[in-house]
């Protein structure tokens, strides 16, 4: 399907993102030419550009921000005591939904995997290091995901915190909440059994 | 999920698009901070702003544009006498990258939906009706979808293009080419065996 040049342009910058194809691409594109205000149009065109522009990474914690510091990091009543590593910013937003944890965060950006050359050095992990000599922190909770590279990650994690007076912690995996046992899968019910509680 | 301001006018940016739900809204906004290079990311933000510039309608057919008239209108080597109808600009790409049709185009930017309010007043009707005036043509192709709108929007055509003397023809409904009988539903059946024509 051969396009003006302008339009063959926006469709390309579609297919930059992950599960865009030629097709939705162009569905997009179209879209944006044919139902979308112009008003709306230099929006996202503006939005684009911020967002680029302004958001940057928390030099303390690397969770995504617009200020200097990040929001966990940059709010005085937040426990000081405790650090949650996790893989990405993502899981951040989602956790601070939640509304059940006060303390901070550590992001990693990724996790270990030695099959596509990602070792502990393309990690966020040399901040952390650095964070956990502060006297203030005693517990580090490490909350990778229940994946084989999240649990190497937790393993690599472990290694070198245990070799210091630090509480290390892991969240909890099993079944979900409100979800009925037998949708669950094999190794989440192995988890869910191997974490059992006394009732 | 609260995000930083510049994030969730991305997110809203991305809403506005059609089968984009808030969960891919955010994923896509998080990839284009996290993933999307900055230079890639400007590009999309400048192919937003000037293809929404530079694209708009042919004043002869319809059919989307970055040029004064489109390509196949500008083209002096097209057959003149034959003005094919179709619903949307997406229809004569899509013709055009089969290359099997060397007339013109007449783009009615929509379909007639009585339910939807859309009456011959909110389609490029006029367009037609004014070219169609034009000594050169003689023939005109009705290539509306084969939906119910498409149907009621080919048999208003009809009503008014048989009181010329232009031929009025329909393009072939049917089993797609290269489609197993089995896949195709009772509908498109039907219409197969009503276009039989002798073997």
């Amino acid at each position: 399907m051969k396009l003006p040049n302008a339009l063959e342009s926006l469709v390309e910058a579609f297919m930059a993102y992950p599960g865009i194809g030629r097709k939705t691409a162009q569905r997009y594109a179209l879209y944006t030419i044919t139902n979308l205000s112009e008003e709306s149009v230099m929006e996202m065109s503006e939005a684009l550009a911020i967002a680029k522009k302004n958001i940057h990474r928390c030099p303390t914690c690397g969770h995504l921000t617009d200020k200097e510091r990040c929001e966990v990091c940059a709010d005085e009543s937040r426990d000081t005591s405790t650090i949650m590593v996790v893989e990405k910013s993502k899981d951040v937003f989602v956790l601070e939904s939640s509304e059940n944890y006060d303390g901070l965060y550590h992001v990693l950006d990724g996790v270990l995997s030695p099959m596509n050359g990602v070792g502990p050095s393309d990690l966020n992990f040399k901040g952390l290091w650095k964070r956990i000599e502060e006297p203030t922190v005693q517990e580090v909770i490490i909350a990778t995901s229940a994946t084989q590279e999240g649990e190497a990650t937790a393993m690599y994690l472990l290694k070198v915190l245990e070799k210091t007076d630090l509480l290390v912690t892991r969240i909890g995996y099993g079944v979900p909440v409100g979800s009925d046992l037998e949708y669950a899968d094999e190794k989440t019910l192995s988890k869910a059994i191997e974490n059992r509680k006394k009732f």
